[in-house]
Parts: C-alpha cells; sequence; structure tokens
C-alpha cells in the first residue's frame, strides 16, 4: 500500500523545502515535485502543514515502578499519547536489579511492551555495579538486544546510586563496545543528608523538595561525570539537564573536545521553583528530580539549545496521578513519586516556545526533537529524518492552530496536565509510523502492539578529541 | 535538458542515503529510490561516490588590487581552480573607496567578474566610512544588488582600518537592515606600531610579519568587535579566525546568546608559523593576515568546528606569485603582498584532514564547507544542500583517490601551491552547476562568463538573545 | 618635638595590636609596649581607639578645569576635607595640553598646590600622544619630579582619548623606565556615537549619562588594555572600575600572570544606577564616568577586594556644585560636568561598608585605603603603613561613633554631598602628618601649605609573567 | 632574660624595614631605631640578615605509621630540621581510627610530640565519619585541646576516604563551630580502579605512580569540595595542590565569594613528574600522593601564590627512608610509602626559588610562609608575624649564603633529599622560638621538649560570600 504526501513544506534538522513524499512499504522512496501518484497510493494532502519527522523521545519511564506504586501511563496509554503528541519513537528505561543477570530485566522490559505499544521503542540499560558477571553479560545484550545505552545514576543513595569507580568503568566499557553512557548528575550523597535534615527539622512541603536538591550539586556531578569521561576519552550523555550551572559543566568540557552531550525537558523550559509551592498539596505535581529551578536558568537552556551545547529534548515521562500517587507524599515530601506527564505535550511545547518564539529555527527544531536523538542513541539512518530510504515516521503538523493544554483533553492516563492551560501554537495533525496512520486528523487510528522494538546500533567510537589519536568516523 | 545522478551516496548537513537524483531546468526535482529515467535524461553515474551540494567559498579576492600589484588569479583562472576544487559559488570581496560611491565600486567588481566567472558568484561589500552619504546608499545597495554582507577592518591602519564608532554603527545598520557584518579582527594600531619598530631594528625577514602580528591581538580585536555585537544587538561574522585566543572570544560571546560566527581557513587548520622561516624567502609564499600560528593552536580550530563554535570555512584566496611578487617584499616583510592560493583544494583539505582523520563527521563536512555560509549570506534554499527545488549545485566526489597536491597540477594561474606536496585523501571527479558540468571526469567542460551573478536575501532578523525580545524566526 | 601615641590599637595591613608608638622628627621611631615617654614628648591618648597608617588617595582632580568650568574644591579645600577624612596623602592628576612641553602642565599643577595642600600630594601625568618630544622628555620628568604614574584615557574622543597605539607605546615606555600606566577604560569611539544619539533623539536627561556608557564598554575597554599590557609585559592600573564585567577581564589577565591592578571609588560600592533617575535634575549629582551601574554589580567589587583581584580605592574626587555646575547640562545631560565630592568620605565608608559590615577584613582595609597605593605608587615605606621608619602618617579612628554622612557636616566646598543621609560607622577623631596635627578632636589645626609634594619611585621593573623571564625582586 | 636584635632587617607580610627587636619574657616588647639595650640583655646582631617571623609549617607527619612501616622522622629529628630550616611551628595530623574516640588518637599524638618537640606544635584532627559519637566529642575536643581544623580525605579507598556526605556535615559543623575543614582532593573510586588496572596489566614501576592519578581527578575532586563548600557556606583549605586544574577549581569559587584556600608544596613547585622515570627504582624517592605533574603546571602555582589564589606552602613531611621503607614497593608502586623528605627545606626553596628569583615578592614570601598560616589556623597573633605582643619567633636569615641541599648535609632522619643537589640562595642563620635560641650559628642548641603544644582558635565564624548576609569580622 503505497502512499503520497502532496502539498506540505518538507521540514529536516538542515532543510525546509516544498515537497511531495511517496512512501513505500513502509519506507520514504522519493521526494520531488511533480512527481506522479504510484499506481494504488493514497493521497494525503499536507497543505498548509509542516512535514516533519516522527520525534524522537530518547527518555521515558512507562509501566515503572517507583516507591511502592507505579506509574499512571503504561505502554499503551503511554504510546498513544505519545502519537498524539508527534512522538513516534521512544526509548524507555529498563531497570536491573543487583545480583540478578540484564537478561531477566531485559525479558520484564519486553513484557511490559509487547502487545501494548503503538509506536517504535527501544531500551536503555540502567548500570548500577560492574561486576564481573555485569561485564560478561553487556556485550551479549549490545548484540542480541541492541541495547547501546548504559544508565547511570550518580543520586538516589542506597536505590540506584552507583559510585564513581562504577561510573568510570562504565565509560571505559562503553568506549571498547561502543556505547553510550547516560547519567543522572546530582549528588546523591549530600542530598541524601539534606532530605533527612529538612525531615527531621519539620520541612515537609513539596518546595523541600527543591530546596534539598539545590542546582549546586546538579553542577557538581554534571562536571564530576564530564571529569570522568574526559579521563576515559569516552561519551557522555546528561540527561534532564536543568540549570546554568550544569550547562557550564558540560561547555568547559566540550571546548576540550570531550564528547559530552546533553538533554533537556519542557518542563525545565518552561515552568519552575515556584510551581512546587503551589497551595493544597498541588506543588507536589510538579516534583521531578533533578527539581524545577529559579526561572532565569530557563534563559540558560535556551541559548544553550540554540549554541548547540545542550542538543535534545527527553519528556523524562513518569506519570503519577496527583490523587492516591503524587498524595503519598503528604507530609514527606521524600514520598512524593518523582516524575510527571510530559511524553505527548513534548512536541508542541518545543515547537511553541521555540520556534514560534523566536528562539531557535525550524531545523534546529527538528535537530532536538528527533535528528540528534536518532544518531546518538543508534536509530539513523532509520528514524530521525526524512530522507530516502528512511522509516516513514512523519507527523504532519499544523502551525497555525492555537490552542491549550489540559488535562481534559490530553490522553495520557493520569488525573492532570503539567502544562495546564498553557496556551500553544501549531498541533501534530496526523502521525504515521512506518507509513502507517496512527493519528489521522487528530484521531488515534492505530492499534496496541503495531509498536516495534527497536535493535539499536552502536555509538561510533571515535576518538574525536582533537589533539588525540581520532579513531573511526562518526556520525554526531 | 534534464539528467538523473544515479548510484552515489547523497550527503547534506543531516543526511547520509543512497538515492538517484533527477535534475530540470538546472534544479534538483526529485529524490528518490527507484525513479525512472525522465525522457530524453542524461544518466551520471556515481557509483562509489559522495554525492555532495557544489561548495561555498564565502571569502575570496580575485582580481584585486593590493599594494600596487594586483592577484595572480582573476575571476577567470580563479572560479576554473574553484570548480576543480568542488566550489561552485563564491562570495567576492568588493572594495570601496573613501568619499566614492559606493555603487562605483560594485560596477567596477560586476565588470571583473562578467564574461569570466564560469561558477555563481556573488560580493560582500567593505566599508571603512559610514557617512550621511553611505548611510543612505546602502540599503540601496542591499535591495538592488542583493549585498547584504558588510566588511569592516579593524587592522590595517591607513588603508582599510575602521575606527569602533564605524563598526557600530555599520552593527546598527546591519541590524535594521538584515545585513551580516564580517570583521578582520585584529588591532591595527598595535600593529602598524610593531611594524615600524621591527623595521627599524632590522627585522625584516618574512617571519617578522607573524610576530608583529601576535595572537593575543586578533583575540583583542575579536573580543572588541563580539561586545560592540551583543551590545547592538546585531550579528557578526568573523572572518579568517586562527587562534585559540580568538575562538576563546566567539565562545564567550555565544555562551551569552550574542550572534557571532566564525570562520576559519584550511591554511589555519593545517601549516604553520614555522612556515614563514622556509629559507630563500620562500616564507613569502606564506605570508597571510592574520598570520599562521603555532601548531598547537589547529587543534582549537578543529575542536571548535566540531562543537558548532565555528561555523565556516573560507579560502580567502588572494594568490600573488613567488616570483615578481611575493619577492616585493625582499628586505621588508611589510612589503610582502598578504595572501596565497587556496581556492582549489578548501575543499579536498575540509574533507581529507577533517572527515577522513575523523575529526569532524561528513555531514558537519556539508554543513561547514556549504550549508551554514548559503545560510548565513543569504544564498539558502537556492544553494548550499541537496533538496527539491535546489539549484543543482552537485559535486560527484570520490572518497578513494589518493592524491598530492602541488602546483605542478593545480588550476590557478599563480607559480606556487600553499600545500605543495601535501597528500590528500578524496577528489572532486565531476561538478555540475545549475544542472550542467563545469568540471566532468576531472576535465574542464565550462565556458568562461557562465556563472551567474547571485543577489543574495537579508540575514533574518532575529533576536536570538535569550532573555531579549525574540523577534522573526530565523534560519541559522 | 616628639609624640607618643598610648593605648592604641596598631593596625597594619597584615597586624592587629596594641602598642605605643613614639614618634621623632615626624618619623615612627619605635612601636611597642612599656615604652618610656621620651623627653619633652607629647602624649596623645589613643584609648578604644585603631591607629590606622593614613589614607592615601591615589586618584584626585583638584582645581580640575572640565568643560568650561573648574571644580569647587582646591587644594587647600580639598585637602582639608580629605585630612578630616582620614587621608593624609593625594596623587593628583596632571593634565598635559598635546603640543606642549610636560614640564609646563607639571608646573601648572605645582602651582595649584604649593601654599594650600595641607596634606601631602604627588601627581600622575596624563599621556595622551607619544611624541619624539614626550619621548624624550618623560624620562627626565620621572628623574626631576618623581613622576612615575601616567594616565592614558581610552574614552573622551576627541579631547582626552588616545589610541591603542598609544596606550602601547606608552606600556613599553613604562616597563622600560619603571612605570606604571594607568587607564580610564571605556570605549570612547562608541560612547561618542551613542550620546551624540541620545541627544538627537531627545533622551537629554541625566540617566542617558548612564544609558550611554553602558558596562560592556567597560568590560571591553579593560580587556583591550589587558592584552595590551600582557604584550607588551609591562603593568597596567586600571582607575575607578565599576562592574562585574571589567572586574572578570582584570582576573582573567592576572590568572594568566599580567601585572593589572584595579581601583574602584566608594561611590561604586554603594550608590547605583537609580540615583540618575532622582527627580528635580538631582540625577546630575551623581554623574560619573563610568556612571553607576546595576546594584548587583556591588557584590562583585567587594568581592574582587576581598580576594585581591582589586587592590586599592581612589575617592575620583571632582566636586562640582549642583548650582550652577552640575546645572549646565539641564537639557543636555553631556554638558553635566563629571564627577562629584568623596575625598572626605572615601576612608569611612570603606571602614564602615566593609569591616563593620563583615566584608572585608581590618587589614585588608589598611591595605586597601593606604597600603598598596602607596607600594604601586612608589611611595612606599616612606607611606602607606605604621612602621619603624616611615613618616608618622597617623589616623586615630574611633569605630564606636555612628554618624550621619551630610553636607550639613563636610568640610568640601560643594553644595551636596554624594552619599547625603549614609549612616556610618566610625569616625578619624585625630589625624598626624609627617608627626603633625592636622586634625585634632576633629578640630582642623593645620595650615595651608603645610603639605609636601612627593617626589616617588619607580616602579619595579620585575617581569613577573610566571613562565616569562623574571627580572628584578619586586614589592606588589 | 631580655634579648635585642640590632642591624637587621625586619620583614613581616606587609613591611620591610630597619630595625631593632626587643624581646622580653620570650615575647616581642619592642621595635624600633635607637632603643637603649635593656638591663641584662643579651645583643643579637642580625647585620646583612632579614629578620622573618618563624616559617609555620601547616602539613607534617612525623612518626606517623603508613601501610606497615612509620615515618623515618618523628617530632625530635623533624622538628630539629624543620629549626635549622627556619621552621618554628608545625601542625601535625593526628590520625583518628572508626569506631574509637577522638580523644584517643589525640593523646596518641600527644604522646608521640611531648619530650622531642623542639619547636611548637598543633594538631589538626581527621574526620572519615561523622557519627553521633564524633559530633558529640567534636566541640569537646575544639574546646579542650585548641583543634580547630578538620582533615577529610577524598582519596585512600577504604583507608581514610570519607564520602561527600561526611564531608558535607564536617563542613556545616566546621561553619558552626568555627573550625576549618581541609581536603585530600583526588578522586579515590577512580583512582583504586586505575592502580588495580595498572597492576593487573603489570605496570608496576614508580612512574605509575604518577599515571594512576591523573590531575583531571584532582581537579575533579577539588571542584566538588568547592561546590559543597559553597553549599555549606562553609570554609575549606585545600592540601597539596599540584596542578592547574586543581588551581582553576579554587579561583573559581573564590570568583564567586567561596572561602576557599591552598596550599602547595616545595615539591610541586620545584620538581616535576620525569623524578619518578628515574632508573634502579629511584623514581620512589618522588612518590608522593598527588603525584608530582608535568613541569607546565609549576607556572600555574607560582601564579596562583603571586595572586593570592593559592595561600599557603606546607612541606606535607613524610618521610621513608629509601632503604627498606621505599623499598617496599619494589614490584608493586601501589606499596611504596606515599611521601618525602621536606620540612627541612621548604622556608629556604620558597624564599631561593620564589623571591630571589623575582616569582613572589620578600612580603608576601613572609605571608605564605609564615603569616596566613598562622591566620588560617588560630595561631594568631601569637605566631606568624613580628609585631609587638607575639611571641618571638624568629628566624634570622642570610640571603647571601650560597649553598647546596643534599642529604650529606641535612639533619633529617632519611637516607636521601629529595632536593638532592639543587643550588640555593640564603639560609636561616640563627633561629628563636619564644625568644629562646633553638639554632644559633647554624648549630642546634634547643633541647628536646621544649617544643610548645599550641592550643589554637577558632575560625573566624564570618560569612564573607559577597551578596550574603555577612556575620562577624575575620582575620582572612
Amino acid at each position: 500500500m503505497s502512499k503520497i504526501i502532496r502539498n506540505g513544506t518538507v521540514v529536516t534538522a538542515t532543510d525546509t523545502f516544498a515537497a511531495d513524499i511517496i512512501i513505500e512499504n513502509g519506507v520514504i522512496s522519493s521526494i520531488g515535485t511533480g512527481l506522479e501518484t504510484p499506481a494504488g497510493a493514497e493521497v494525503i494532502d499536507a497543505s498548509g502543514c509542516y512535514v516533519f519527522p516522527g520525534g524522537i523521545d530518547p527518555h521515558t519511564h512507562l509501566d515503572m515502578p517507583f516507591g511502592g506504586t507505579v506509574t499512571a501511563d503504561d505502554f499503551e496509554s503511554g504510546t498513544i499519547a505519545a502519537a498524539f503528541g508527534g512522538t513516534t519513537t521512544i526509548i524507555d528505561f529498563c531497570l536491573t536489579s543487583r545480583g540478578k543477570p540484564l537478561s531477566t530485566a531485559v525479558e520484564t522490559w519486553h513484557a511490559k511492551a509487547e502487545g501494548k505499544a503503538v509506536i517504535d521503542y527501544g531500551f536503555h540499560l540502567m548500570v548500577s555495579e560492574i561486576t564481573e558477571d555485569v561485564l560478561e553479560e553487556l556485550p551479549d545484550i549490545m548484540d542480541e538486544e541492541g541495547i547501546t545505552s548504559l544508565k547511570v545514576f550518580m543520586a538516589y543513595k542506597n536505590v540506584f546510586q552507583a559510585d564513581d569507580g562504577t561510573l568510570f568503568k562504565t565509560l571505559l566499557l562503553a568506549k571498547e563496545q561502543g556505547a553510550l553512557v547516560m547519567v543522572h548528575a546530582e549528588n546523591g550523597d549530600v542530598i541524601d543528608f539534606l532530605v533527612e535534615k529538612a525531615l527531621e527539622e519539620g520541612n515537609t512541603d513539596p518546595i523541600y523538595h527543591a530546596l534539598t536538591r539545590p542546582p549546586e550539586l546538579e553542577g557538581e556531578a554534571t562536571g564530576r561525570a564530564a571529569y570522568l569521561t574526559e579521563l576515559a576519552d569516552s561519551q557522555l550523555y546528561v540527561v534532564h539537564v536543568t540549570c546554568a550551572e550544569a550547562v557550564r559543566k558540560i561547555e568547559e568540557a566540550r571546548r576540550k573536545g570531550v564528547r559530552v552531550y546533553g538533554e533537556t525537558c519542557p518542563q525545565y523550559l518552561t515552568l519552575d521553583q515556584s510551581y512546587l509551592d503551589k497551595p493544597n498539596f498541588e506543588g507536589a505535581k510538579y516534583v521531578w528530580s533533578p527539581p524545577l529551578r529559579e526561572k532565569w536558568n530557563q534563559d540558560a537552556l535556551w541559548g544553550a539549545l540554540w549554541n548547540g551545547q545542550l542538543q535534545t529534548i527527553g519528556s523524562d515521562q513518569c506519570s503519577f496521578n496527583f490523587k492516591g500517587q503524587k498524595e503519598l507524599g503528604r507530609g514527606d515530601f521524600s514520598k512524593i513519586p518523582n516524575g510527571g506527564p510530559t511524553i505527548e505535550d513534548r512536541f508542541t511545547i518545543l515547537y511553541s516556545e521555540g520556534v514560534a518564539k523566536g528562539k531557535i529555527s525550524l531545523n534546529k527544531f527538528v535537530d532536538i526533537i528527533s535528528t540528534t536523538s536518532a544518531k546518538l542513541f543508534g536509530l539513523y539512518p532509520r528514524k530521525g529524518t526524512i530522507a530516502v530510504g528512511c522509516d516513514a515516521d512523519i507527523v504532519i503538523f499544523d502551525p497555525h492552530i492555537k490552542r491549550t493544554l489540559s488535562a481534559g483533553t490530553h490522553h495520557m492516563k493520569v488525573d492532570y496536565n503539567a502544562f495546564e492551560g498553557m496556551s500553544v501554537t501549531g498541533e501534530p495533525v496526523s502521525v504515521l509510523i512506518r507509513g502507517e496512520f496512527v493519528i489521522r486528523d487528530k484521531q488515534f487510528v492505530g492499534s496496541p502492539g503495531s509498536g516495534q522494538y527497536l535493535h539499536r546500533g552502536r555509538f561510533p567510537q571515535s576518538g574525536k578529541l582533537p589533539g588525540k589519536k581520532p579513531a573511526a568516523n562518526s556520525l554526531i
């Protein structure tokens, strides 16, 4: 069943041009003007719309257990919402347990996604210890599962937190194997103490979540991870960068030629610490780790996106209902499940706040929302762009629509929207994955389980450090 | 007369993919797999080759008078050599004279190019004074001639040098009119004194050209220009950045969100100050301003290209024969005509030293050699990429060829090659401009005068400065 | 006539201790406990007081012509006020005229001071051109007059402003001769334009004085001067540093080992840009160049004093009456005479705002208010400290007094006080110069003309730049 | 028994002047010219000599167990050597053991020193855990023992290393109690791994000691400690800073107003990493932690001393014989006892390499060698300067002597000299402690046990952070 998308403005991370696109067997076969409609092809009219590559969300937590509860969205509701929002691929975090084979964890995550996901998906793997067993198993997991990114936590003491030795060993392994190390960069030791102290002093409201995780501790950990990466001559991806302190550390490392990449999230670009002070415990809705920051940090984040020092945007989707879940933290902010529902609005927020307000160009938008994530995480060229030979993961986006984000209209299975009431410009009207509609004229037309698991490629093992021996060529 | 390029690997600033390209009326009409050959179309086989957008050289001086002599290459020999080297567009500098209408200078430059150029070309305009007359004339020149970039010299005291007030006024005008200000950033006052002092002390050899123009004076002037740009909320393009000092100043400004862009040149990426010490006055061949630097600076330049803090590469082509021209400076380095022959090898050197040696990716190569220059200088989307609707300016590049750069084989009309003896990887085998071959299987098949003058667009007047009022959207 | 000061707490830039001081022939002869009163010596009781070395004000303009008028205070009223305020030495600026011998200017300044000054004084020399004549005359002036500091203006276009070549030549001369170059660091070219533009646009109020001299232009010029100093391997003293931008540039240079020193003024530490917005043209009272800045810059200045990156405090005394003088600028801010009355309160403000509020230590206070100025300007060890062999320039300071600064009580001959209404802690109760009382129990007991001219020593010609050839030892 | 020192040139951290000094009851009672010799006083002639305050060495390890052996020098030989070298006070590290009362450790250290030390001494306390017991005991130790500085190790995993939570808690405690936290700043986790890996790979020579402790890991840990200090609004002293990376981190923190101080050591100022490559296992003599660095780092250290960003010099004396002790590490560099004999030559090396070679001034020398250590560690004004009321700890130093450092002539009980063969300028000829000769005309005339234990004062609890609420005044 071939298709032709006519009359749209195609946008890639480099180019903006009027052209039609022919899709055959789920793949883009031609892009051109005056193309004949292939026999039997369906014609899709994209007049007045941008034709974007599907969004890639490199950071989601669906169906994830956390502190005795589980996220409100699973792979079904979560990926349906993602699709509505213009996202066609996610990479979810597979949590491992110390002492158990990694493969067990991967199997668990496959089970969560299969039969449910309506968009394509891959997995990152969490690493909290590097034992002989793990060292032995990791290359197999990379080969067999195509899981080529490893997450290390510098925070969540006594839960996920790895020590610096483990982080360093992971970086060395990543260099050798062609993997990308991801870090949650906050100093867990000090946070642990600050939380304990706050609670002892009776400071139990949501705002203390922010006050016990100050930006200095994110800056510190980001700098530390960058130093270890430099020393290991490896590569690093800092998830959810929130503040100027952390941005500066990434810039410093990159200035030395160290391959450090940074991701921010829509919440850090638009919300701020004052939200945690909302009355009636509503502040709990805005509990993320790292926390929302003072508003002026937003300029640093936008500036770094513009200047290429942050490269991607992840949702860090991790939704919990206010009722019954966020409420677990009444009287003790440390018991508030961390995270929020952002998978659906990530794409439009970056467009509306970034492009429509003139902070980033249309092409930079595509680069951030899709292309660079594909390249960093071994999905390119299958995903991440509109070019001949790629999967036809396409978003038809109407930039003229004005609308208001709200829990009343969103598609996530969670009882609030983090951006409630925000006016935005633009909306994905139709979304195709591998040439098939998932969203058509704002209606969900896909089916659970149609999303495919993505076996991802390795990180190009290039020593790009100027002044050091370069190795192979690299995509990024 | 349509054409189809088959079997190549198409490369843009974002994408790398196997596809065929159909060219109709000089424009790319389709890109795809399995495309039918249009009736009567010529089939070009690009097997084993990269299909790149034609190189854009944003910085040339052809047929330029300098110190009583004139460059060895004019618009004919210069553009033929450029074409051999994979460059399909140049932007040359139109030198104005104080007290004369700008239009006179533009007419002179048109006369130099017409009937000679074999590739497309545009002009930058030099500004050394901002008088009432100039203020009145500039918007007309922009409209009528499409000259939307203005060069200001901070060096060459008593010749081209403008004072800071003039630079600042130019920046304000550029902001208002949508132009891009280019600076030659060296402190001319101090250089003037150092040169005088060196000559007085009998230090007349070519190496003193470098020693009287130390990197501190480039760093200083770069920082100064960036400050004035910040204050004017305007945009700046620093030509021929040579050293770490200057790179750091550009980075500093960009970190604050100031729209400062930087260009380097092949000579600064590969040669160094020691070349000026070559015996038998041979050092004179390597006299550029700013001068070649100590070798360690090359890492800073490559690093900044990788990290997006330098965005383009210009040749700064300005060729003088060693015999009879460079020799004018025997006994007085200050009389050595500044500049060298680089227009032909710019493209291959960036590929060979950058991509083949793993310092930058293939896509970054295209970005630097072509795309970003097109965007910054108002040539996009007509030039600078391979996308539907663009001019079919295409380089078919064989990355497997190994060859040696030499005056014996180059096509410039100058008696030496700046990169004599350098082994490089890759060669443009065929080059098309607006769909017509200029170089075919390494032979020149174009004709003088076939190059077209390019009326360029304005710089997008976007205030991208985070935290300040953004204006319209922007390409860059 | 010898004296003994008993029961005070002696404070130097290093030490704080209880001791008595014997003064003989105007010089400190002994410091000790249990000292016998020399025969015939006068006993001064300093119980409950600090005994400080007399303040040195390295930056005053007394009896100075400016824009057709002359400062309200001359060497008589100015030095009397200084003495009341705890200052026992000033260095005033001797303005030269282009084309006239430097000696003429020096004679003029001697004539202004002689018979009037009640405290000791020296002169700096302004350099706005470096001609053959100047080069020849300068070493003589240094020898004969002991004028070893040269002021260069980067601002005041077409009045005092020197170009970068002149600044650089002055730096080289200073290195060779052992002089210290002082700069007024603002970009005069751009300011000149901004002022003109503001006036054209009808923006004539005092606040436009500040808005047409933005901090970027001070940062720029400071960085430029530092670069030229680095290149000349010379020494630089930046007068009246007002803002974070400029402090950062001084820090950068010093981090490279460049001998750059910085002075701030009491007004920049305590007042801010909003003062220029005072109604009824009162803003004119607060017109200094560089202008007062946004308040947050004060933290950067205090921080730099604490951290040794700014080393001195000058008053930049340059008083004009509000009536009849400041008023010249009604309707045209550019005609407001620049400067204010600060010579009297400099000492107490630094104590009160710095020491009493815990920002700097008592010893650092002495260092800033006196010692380092003495060392930098060739007055040490005669002036600047309390040590055996030094001039007995001594301030007996009662730190328990609380008072309010006001034109109603000050001793300057000017009709307003820049710090009107400021509550301060501490007051100089008695002041001795060379062992003689000038102020005794808050009464003036000196006589005009008793101040001596100070023939100052050369700047130690030490190349302290780490990694470069060090020369002789140095005091600073 | 009073004394009078005549004809010397007295030098303090601020002043240099000719004067005589009267000592009574071990304390300086008067400084002056023309002082009468007190009845019965001994007259000491210091003609041609500098009269310095006695050196304070804030970092020694005498009689210290390390890896199954004990340092070659104990409190007797060590303090005798110190005295010969011009040092009159040391502060030694008292090592605590987890789970045991701090008082036990203090008692052990008292026992080591009593009856042996010939100069005055204090103790720092090592903190590797902050338990309830420790929290309770520490204020008592501070009160009773006058131990007001706490050392935390970020390296030596599984031996001394504390985690970040412990460091942070110590910083908070220090702020509250008025103590100064000292850190050994290296990332122990990563070093531990690198050492293990090197040994596994058969890299056992001394040079691998340096290669497994790269400067990035010192820079990282220094930055981390500074961040935690900023967050705690406390004060930090970084011991043995060796490299540019670490200096930069200290500068960054101080630029923000954070009270971070840094110490370097004579070995880092004069020796370099290449020493570890000496043949015949001689490299083992140069094994310190952190290790000697590449030579260019020395410029950064000297520059930071000049610029006040490093404030003190400690010897880090920790001597082991080459025979029998250093040799324990043959075949396994990790078994080489860390440290070297430096207590004796610290003073002269700083003078000779710093002052005599023009890198720092004479007054800065005194500041670094004595005064600032006294102020930081609660010994001022009793120690650290020459002023009325201070202990008469005095070094009579002849700057004209040229000599060669050597194990053949030194007074430490160790079989090699770390600076063997170094030519130096200057020598302490006589040394007095509390007015009594310990060294007289280069002969030891003291007696074991004459050194007194120093009960030290608290760190002034001043919040000097500009922009934050300042507290009390401060000495530093």
